[in-house]
């Protein structure tokens, strides 16, 4: 009998990691890629959902051998990183991608501007509150990054702090993943164009407003200075432990597709098992049946 | 143009909430009730899988609603608390009718034995930790109501603090509702024959080894204690502001219907609304195209 995770698809397919993965050391040039790029998978909007909602149950799968081999002491979890400029699709990728799992395995946190209290600590610490636990996948909504990103370009952190910071995120994502954890890091990598159609979406319809805000506009003027804290996070944080991809994100369902798509490679490469019995079963089956 | 988020089935029909509350200060009598009953819903399998779906696309039509509204300082929030006996269904709720929600918005807690950590303080310290903040839905897959079921029945506090644990529970549910959490307890209603069935059929399948532990035969030996700790629990803790709902739980699909039927007609009458703009809309429209 073929066991239900080994992979499914045609080993003729590229592994999408390789082709979205960015190299370990160099700066990308942001610029140089396409925000709206398919370098693998589905052509259009309906082959998209289809293979989407077909990865949706693979992952689904695997997330529950995760969560099952968790439960026996396996270490093993995972954190998917969702960084990009505002209307990337970060909420969306979270609604229709870890939609797809059980709700019970996920932890999904946003990370909004800090609260006093977490201003008064180092920046990690209200992070380290909420990763993942063994057997999860958790799900970052922004995230520390943020704190190299806004934080360099609106200069919310004296610059020495800032440069300082890249190394303490190598250092803490070389703790999680030595912990057991695989690091999922996703750019959302949407283009200019793209984000002024989705802003102006937003603002000519009254049920999206609650997600818009002034600022949203004043980070956007700041295109230029915010695509080069990406292009530097990059550089510096991309390790063969915890590598960036970069996810063409200009449109919706193949941004959907590709981020399933890496959640499954690496889930696949992780295989994780269903634990075994730690009692007898025979006997407890017998005790069952003996009960009236 | 009708309001997306009004009563949308046949008013005729009955309000779920009438048929499976429990009477305030009144004793139930489990045994007399089937847990295989249909107050009212799908007849079948079929039908009743076509109406969660159904349901589930309201349920999230309304979540996003209510998240929105907690954006805008709207301190509402739900919290869908899942009581029943081991295979009872709460897992399962969890993933058939959560998983329509938008992961994003809820906050998901399984209660196993409370830690040593947990122990030091009064049992209801780590319930309030994860609470559901306003705009989400927080789903607890057992919850403080241990502290008066298992605990009675296997003597895990002093009768004395037992006895007292009810009108915490009560304090307790009228500070979170009061806070504006509608809180929404379901009882998985459960035969014990059912039961019987379930427990031998993961211990059929090697891949739900993990779910099954010799205590959950251990538990089903003291059935009796544990159905009058769940009838004194319902009896003391049926208030009008948090009243208990007994849901049949024999069939997975009825089960299943009738949780996201219930959720939904709390959520409908919550109405939640999508926040007014506080911003002006057209200045910002107007910014946005006059950049390059």
């Amino acid at each position: 009998m073929p066991r239900k995770h080994q992979k499914r698809w045609d080993d003729r397919d590229p592994d999408l990691r390789d082709l979205l993965r960015l190299p370990v050391g160099e700066r990308p040039d942001l610029d140089a890629h396409r925000a709206d790029a398919r370098p693998a998978g589905p052509d259009d909007k309906d082959a998209a959902r289809t293979a989407t909602a077909e990865l949706g149950e693979r992952l689904a799968g695997l997330q529950e051998r995760l969560w099952a081999a968790g439960t026996a002491g396996d270490r093993r979890r995972v954190l998917l990183v969702l960084q990009g400029m505002d209307t990337s699709g970060k909420g969306g990728t979270v609604k229709h991608v870890i939609g797809h799992l059980d709700p019970a395995g996920c932890r999904v946190r946003a990370f909004k501007a800090p609260t006093e209290e977490e201003r008064r600590h180092d920046f990690l610490w209200r992070v380290r509150r909420v990763l993942p636990r063994q057997g999860e996948i958790g799900i970052f909504d922004r995230s520390y990054y943020e704190d190299v990103l806004v934080a360099r370009v609106r200069g919310l952190a004296p610059p020495r702090e800032i440069e300082s910071r890249y190394g303490w995120i190598n250092d803490f994502e070389h703790e999680v993943t030595d912990a057991g954890t695989t690091v999922v890091k996703c750019f959302l990598h949407l283009s200019y164009g793209e984000q002024k159609r989705r802003l102006l979406a937003r603002l000519d319809n009254p049920d999206k407003h609650w997600k818009f805000g002034p600022g949203d506009i004043e980070d956007r003027e700041l295109w230029p200075d915010f695509q080069e804290a990406y292009e530097i996070a990059m550089e510096r944080c991309s390790t063969p432990a915890a590598p960036w991809y970069r996810v063409p994100a200009d449109q919706k369902w193949y941004r959907n597709w590709a981020i399933s798509r890496l959640l499954l490679e690496h889930l696949e490469e992780l295989d994780p098992r269903y634990p075994k019995a730690d009692f007898d079963v025979a006997e407890c089956r017998e005790r069952l049946l003996r009960a009236p």
